[in-house]
């Protein structure tokens, strides 16, 4: 195996934006060292955030990959420098602005996310913000997932249903999948209502989920759990509510009796 | 005078996110179509937003830039086209990089500006969603405008003081232009009270605003004013109040009947 060239910067814990840079390095097989999840990882990190790192710039936020000297922040970014070293992006010009375009609009979806539990304020807590997050996320679970979705899965039409760009996958396709586990798990109820309108979009995922590396990395200790701590956190009150059915007494109680279903699916 | 090779696609009547690639095309002196601002423009764009034009990427949404059959979308990625072709980046890979990061972080900055007058839905009017708009931009204007202001402060600083990336005028300093100028309309009060923090970033303002190119451009029609329909739009209730100075009664008269200190410069 050889050595890592790559550091990965990002906080511990959480999938969050570091995971759309995880998943591109996993998928192409290149090694690389998560840093902060490592011992005095945090501190390594916050150091290089205070005066960057060599001739690079200080990075504003994580995640950040760092290079010997070359440090490069924003999640877009990551995968541009990435995508054409390491076969995850067709080689000529246009596909690779398509690519980053595409990108781009899954990063805005994700910023939205993020805002559906911190409509106000990033640095107060989820609940000194409930009641805004209740509204904001009715908007989005009701307009903006099925806008978002909508328009990927024309993209994937387009271009003969099983890429977003080009004829194999990219990072763009790793984006993709983790946006719709994402959304799955934090909004499964919006997303079941969704389901048959996304048809292309599904099978991505499950063709991505299928990838020889990417499902040993989905099966290992390295792929952290989603949870309350990241962008992507299920909050039922922010969901839709589950839709009716015509169910006996006993299947109700089972229901009951089970974590609504998260939808998610790696 | 060359025929213009570029048609620009806007929302017309506010200067938005297109201002950022206006910046670009005028400061590089390359002819270009500001098509929904033309006869008909509306229809031209709706129709490229619904079927997208030859063989490009269907666009999410405006701004997209559009060059014969290619057409390309995100704000970012149309300067990251523009960039290397038009003497508006470095040639240098690690200089791309580097202006793509900054160029990104700017484009975080004004979606968290557009969010403190929808902190709910864009979907909705400012008036049903003031009393969130207010709290979102109380954190805003204490946390958010100097935590971004500061850090392009600092890249100035360790980049000799003059430019964000390499040693002459790139598209982020004309980027860095618009939200200093959009900031200190949206947020005089706010704006003024950190003007003493980001001397080269205001410096750099100026700078980018004696260019003769954009100096004729700021002159002339083509630039829209600033107005409450864009992204940065002036909402007294949403800035910072006043500082409070001893003032004479005449001197309190007088100041009471001008509009608050707009803070721009163009």
């Amino acid at each position: 195996v050889a050595a890592p060239i790559y550091e990965l910067y990002y906080w511990p814990g959480i999938q969050g934006r570091g995971e759309f840079v995880r998943l591109a390095l996993e998928y192409a097989g290149v090694p690389y060292v998560d840093v902060a999840r490592r011992p005095r990882g945090m501190a390594a990190m916050m150091k290089l955030l205070e005066r960057g790192g060599g001739a690079g710039l200080v990075p504003f936020a994580p995640p950040f990959l760092k290079r010997g000297d070359l440090v490069i922040a924003q999640t877009a970014t990551i995968l541009a420098y990435l995508g054409p070293r390491h076969g995850l992006v067709p080689r000529d010009e246009v596909s690779q602005l398509r690519a980053q375009q595409l990108q781009l609009t899954i990063a805005d979806l994700v910023a939205e996310v993020h805002d559906t539990h911190h409509p106000i304020a990033v640095s107060l807590y989820y609940e000194d913000q409930k009641r805004e997050a209740r509204k904001r996320s009715r908007v989005f679970v009701e307009e903006r997932i099925p806008k978002y979705l909508g328009y990927l899965e024309r993209v994937l039409d387009h271009n003969g249903g099983a890429h977003l760009v080009g004829d194999a996958f990219s990072y763009v396709d790793l984006s993709a999948f983790q946006v719709v586990v994402g959304l799955e798990y934090a909004f499964p109820n919006a997303m079941a209502r969704l389901a048959r309108k996304i048809p292309l979009l599904r099978r991505l995922r499950d063709q991505v989920a299928r990838q020889p590396r990417i499902a040993a990395y989905l099966a290992s200790e390295r792929r952290l759990p989603f949870n309350e701590q990241g962008i992507f956190r299920h909050y039922p009150e922010l969901d839709l509510r589950p839709p009716r059915r015509v169910v006996s007494s006993r299947a109700r109680t089972r229901s009951r009796s089970r974590r609504p279903r998260s939808g998610k699916r790696t």
